[in-house]
């Protein structure tokens, strides 16, 4: 009998990628490049010309070296690479045993959860909130609780945050630089944060674990300071993906870095090792670790987020939106003219912009735009958004 | 606080990962090129070099084609592409909606496995087996049972078969060409196997569903007929991995491709789709399911694994061993000249000859070679292999 849960799970429809499927079929109608469609978080710049040149040079090395099988941590020399990166760069002891490479983000965040939650434990996360949480932690058998935003500024509300902690609570997951909100989370919410979960692990007698998911990590735009979660709290596990950097998220290359100063984190990279055996994961390609650990301190060329930004920035606030403005990432998150953002984001598909309500984030009444398409299609649509403005809401 | 199940798999030690640490040590005292190391399953033979070529290809196609997102199903002409071959190769109607690309056959399997069993239902499966299967099972929750071994011919043993099927067994799991006895499953076992699963499925009023674990299907020896499993049974889950067909076990690419005949088979792969986002899963690298899709027909060059396998039996079977000749994979099992097969291995690394006891695959008394060395070093081997018969057992 097949699994009643994966069916179920089939007829839950994506907003996301229904509005994608309509931006997909409206520019079939009328030619893609009039659909203004900020649905999707895809990079859109290419990858630079080094991953090229390093896959061809590692294609092409003496046979047998390149494709074969990678211990399961990750490739030594690798595990190595990406250590001495972040200890340089942190200012943390990362070694070798501190890292276990995985396939992406979400071939980490399988692992970290699995790490430190048993089935009926308590996830935190903070919205708003990548809407795929949901069922990378429901499928694990935790419980993810989502605490309401502070929508003021998209950093975390601490006040409903100390209300939702419990000793049922084994794991804070957080997300910055942010998806959907485009921000940073700053030095003072980081501390706040770590302070409270030294104060509460220390009163539930046991560890509260911070899973830091940090794919947006190389994306933080002039005059930003995007402070190291890990410095802020030992037991930090940290979750990234080269995907957005290095603008190759097919690859699914990725690492968990546990964090030097956690006293069991030899053990838990080891224990990932474990994780992966029942997950089917077994380790990332061979070809793109060795790859990546050549360009760990190498992005592709991702000023036009940062353009991009400035010009929806600008334009949003000038149409009196309320917005926070983004700190990096390749979103923004407005708040919609109407309650109902749901119903704002059906209105704005006349105008063939495709905007995605923020109530798939947690934070129903915002919506979220993903800048990650072509700066001349992002000034272009700046007259269906004025249009739109005009004809809806004056 | 972390979870106890993962550490207290890491006392659990592996039999073949200490023999293979053992022969790396041993090696470094003696020259690893005197160490007859037998104990890994390692491809040993380069890519093909359409492989390279393939890789050199995709990687410097236009900017932003190769590296980007694949869909969770897998990339929709590598879909068609896997879908056609199969069609042609099997005579089974597939189309791409009956395929759903998977990193490796480890992904594979952990996405069959989760489709049709829930916790507490059984998998059975039939000695000698891969190792793996019992860490792979137990972290889904559901129960792997093995069924002895026919010690005769290492086909299956149909009788101790049909005396642990029951209600709960929702799956069986079937390796063929067989790790670790080499041996390819005949058409009559495979007929007698879906007959039986036919009759208890109606019995029971559930189906019963045929996991095919094929990742040695292209190592098939000289005048061996290998049967297509899936012919034989409707409700057959294939896993496939280009692992060892194209030398490639680090870019874990591989597929499922559900029986067409199968009734559930398009909502069967749709729901892989669901439980990929639960393991982190979500797709297999994009570089590889485009380079695999065109090298669908093309093996590397496998032919060193018969000549070693021939250079084995003979000696063998020489020296007094009983031994069912392999008609596949890269390993031969052999059954030792003591009654405990870890006795006998032990006194195997006196003469540095790297052999792995049949406890580990279920079945004690046999022992295991992987002959996926260089033909120059098996037949080094031989005179060590007859010195430690004649020294230990004659």
């Amino acid at each position: 009998m097949l699994v009643q849960k994966y069916k179920d799970m089939l007829s839950g429809k994506s907003v996301i990628r229904e509005l994608s499927e309509f931006a997909t079929a409206r520019g079939n109608e009328i030619g893609y490049e009039n659909v203004f469609d900020y649905s999707l978080g895809n990079p859109s710049v290419p990858v630079p010309d080094d991953v090229t040149s390093q896959v061809i040079y590692y294609a092409t090395m003496e046979a047998g070296t390149t494709h074969g099988y990678s211990p399961s941590l990750g490739i030594t020399s690798v595990r190595e690479a990406v250590a001495e990166s972040l200890k340089d760069r942190f200012g943390l002891p990362y070694r070798k045993e501190h890292i276990f490479m995985a396939c992406g983000a979400a071939g980490a965040l399988a692992h970290a959860f699995r790490l430190v939650t048993e089935p009926g434990d308590e996830i935190l996360t903070f919205a708003p909130f990548f809407p795929e949480y949901r069922p990378y932690v429901d499928l694990t058998g935790a419980v993810l609780k989502v605490v309401p935003p502070d929508t003021d500024s998209f950093q975390i509300n601490i006040e409903r945050f100390c209300e939702m902690l419990s000793p049922k609570v084994m794991a804070v997951l957080i997300n910055t630089p942010n998806n959907p909100s485009g921000v940073v989370y700053s030095a003072e919410t980081l501390r706040k944060l770590a302070d409270i979960l030294r104060e509460r692990s220390a009163e539930y007698g046991h560890d509260i674990y911070l899973i830091s998911d940090e794919p947006y990590r190389e994306i933080v735009f002039d005059g930003v300071e995007a402070p190291c979660v890990s410095a802020f709290y030992d037991n930090t596990i940290m979750c990234y993906s080269f995907s957005k950097a290095l603008s190759l998220p097919g690859e699914r290359i990725g690492y968990v870095a546990v964090n030097p100063n956690c006293k069991d984190a030899e053990l838990m990279v080891n224990m990932c090792g474990q994780i992966s055996r029942g997950i089917g994961h077994n380790c990332p390609p061979s070809l793109f670790q060795l790859v990546t650990a050549r360009l760990l301190d190498k992005t592709a060329d991702l000023s036009v987020y940062e353009t991009n930004m400035n010009i929806l920035y600008k334009e949003l606030t000038a149409l009196g939106f309320s917005c926070v403005k983004p700190g990096g990432t390749f979103y923004i998150f407005p708040k919609a003219l109407e309650e109902d953002a749901k119903v704002f984001c059906r209105k704005a598909l006349k105008y063939d912009l495709i905007l995605v309500p923020g109530d798939t984030f947690g934070a129903p009444g915002y919506f979220r735009m993903a800048y990650c398409i072509d700066t001349e299609k992002v000034e272009r649509s700046l007259e269906a958004l004025r249009r739109f403005v005009r004809e809806e809401y004056t």
